[in-house]
C-alpha cells in the first residue's frame, strides 16, 4: 500500500499538522482557524514548491492522503492538547523525520524536471520549511525559523551531501539515508547544544 | 452580455472589494493600499485556487470584469465612506451571496478536472475565504475567520449539500440554487444567533 | 553575455537583495531570515507574476544569476552594514532602476501572452513591487508602499507611457527608456518633494 518513504512522508505531515493546530490552539483560534493552521504548516510548502515548478494540481490536491493525515493531526491536537508535554519528544521526532523526508521530496521533484542542484536544494529547503513559515504568518507572528535554531541550514547541509554522494554515484537508497541522517542528526544536535546562526537573537 | 450566475459573482466581487477597501481605510493606508486590499480580497481566493489547480493564466487576468468591477468597489467605498453603516445590510447581503458563489465557481473548477469531492469543497471553501484571509494578512491582523463567526463552516456545510443532491443526480439548476441557498442560510442564521465554533474567544 | 537591460535587471535585484537582508538585521533575524528576506524581496514580484501567468518554472528556478546577486546582496549587506548610510543614495537608485525594470519585464511577460493592456501594466506592477509587499508581510508590518510615498503609482503612470507610446509603435528602445525614465522620475521627484496618495498618514 505505502511505501516506507511514503509513511515517512505522512508521518513529517502528521507532526506538521499537529504542531499548526497546536498553533492555532495557543492563538485561542476557533476549530477551523485550528484546521487552516494545520494544513498550512502541513502542505504549505509542498503547496508552494509544486507552484514554482509548474507540477499542477498541486500534491495534495490529487493525493488525499494528506487530507486525511492532516485531520487526523487536528483531531489528535485537540484530544491530547494538555498532554503534549509529554508527547514533546514523539512530536519532535515527527517534526525531524519530516523535514528531513520533505528535503529529499523537494529536491527529487527539482531533478525531475532537470533543475541545477543549487535550485533542487532550494525546492527542497522550502517543501520542509515554508510551511512552518505560512504558519507563523498566519498566526501574525514573525516566523520562528528566521529568528533562532538551525532548522533551514540543516536541510541545506543535507542538500549538500545528497549531491556529493549522487557526484560518487552511490545507490539511492544509500544517499536517501545519508542526506536524511545528515538533516536529522545536525537538527538534534542543533537543538541539544543551542546552537544558532550569526546574528540571532532569543 | 453576463448570465445570472455571472451577475451574483460580480456582485460578490464588489462586496469582497468594498470589504477590502474599508479595512484599508481603517488601516488608514493610502489610496493604493486600499485598492491592493480591495484586489486581494476580491480576487485572491480565486487566484490561489486558479494557481493551485493549474488554470493559469488565473481567472481575472483574462476576464477584466473581475478588474473593473474591483475598482468600483474601491470608488464605492471612499465616496460612501461614512455611510456604509447605512448600507451595512446590503454589504452583508452582498458578502453572503459571494461566499455562496464563489463556493460553486470552486467546486466546479474542481470537478471539471476530476478531483475528488472532499477537495472540490476545500477548493470551494478556499475560493470563498481566502481573499478575506489576505486581506487580513496585508492589514497585519490575525484573519478574523480563524477567531469568530460561521463563515467557512457554510461553505463546507454547502459544499456537503451540493455532493448529496449531486448523488441523486438532481438537475444542475436545483443543486446551485439549493447550495447557495444553504451557505446563504447558514451565514444568516449564524449572524443573527451568534452561532461560533468550538474554541472561539471574542 | 548579459544585455544591457540583463544588466539593470540584476541591478534592481541586487538593490532590492540588499534591502530584503537590511530589513532582516533591522528586526534582529538570524543569517537564515536575512536571506529569505533578501530572497522575498528581490524575486517574491517576479515569483508571483510568473505562477500568475503560468510561466512555470518560475524565472529564477531556471536563470540562476537572480540566486547568486541575491547572495551578493546578503553578503553586502553584512559587510556594509554600518555604512549604507553612505551607501543610501547608491541603493535608492539601484532600486528606482529595480522598480522601473521590473515594470517593463511585467508588462513585456504579459504582452507575449497577449493579455490586455490594463492587466499588463498591472504584472508590471506587481513585479515590482510585490517583493517589498512579501518583505513587510515576513517581517511582521504593514507594507510600507500602502501607506506612504508614491511607489507603485510611479509603475502604473510609467505603464501608461509605455501604451502611449506603443499606440504611435515607437521602437522598442525609445518604449523601453521613456518608461523607465518616466517611472525613476516620478519617483524621484516623489521622494525629493515628499507626494503622497490620498489618505496617506505617516
Amino acid at each position: 500500500m505505502f511505501s516506507f518513504f511514503e509513511i515517512l512522508d505522512l508521518l513529517g505531515t502528521l507532526a506538521f499538522a499537529i504542531s499548526g493546530a497546536l498553533a492555532g490552539r495557543e492563538r485561542r483560534l476557533d476549530l477551523f482557524g485550528m484546521t487552516i493552521l494545520a494544513f498550512a504548516t502541513a502542505i504549505g510548502g509542498g503547496t508552494i514548491r509544486d507552484m514554482m515548478i509548474g507540477f499542477t494540481p498541486v500534491m495534495w490536491l490529487t493525493n488525499l492522503s494528506y487530507f486525511y493525515v492532516t485531520l487526523i493531526g487536528v483531531a489528535m491536537a485537540i484530544v491530547f492538547y494538555k498532554k503534549f508535554n509529554v508527547l514533546r519528544y514523539s512530536l519532535f521526532l515527527f517534526d525531524t523525520i519530516g523535514i528531513a523526508v520533505f528535503t529529499l521530496i523537494g529536491i527529487e521533484k527539482g531533478m525531475r524536471i532537470g533543475l541545477h542542484p543549487v535550485i533542487c536544494v532550494t525546492l527542497g529547503t522550502i517543501t520542509a520549511c515554508f510551511g512552518g513559515v505560512i504558519r507563523d504568518i498566519l498566526a501574525n507572528k514573525i516566523p520562528i525559523i528566521f529568528r533562532k535554531e538551525i532548522y533551514a541550514t540543516a536541510c541545506i547541509l543535507g542538500g549538500g551531501m545528497y549531491y556529493f554522494l549522487h557526484y560518487f554515484q552511490l545507490q539511492k537508497d544509500v544517499i536517501y539515508i545519508a542526506t536524511a541522517g545528515t538533516i536529522m542528526i545536525i537538527r538534534a544536535l542543533s537543538v541539544k547544544y543551542k546552537w544558532s546562526l550569526p546574528f540571532a537573537h532569543d
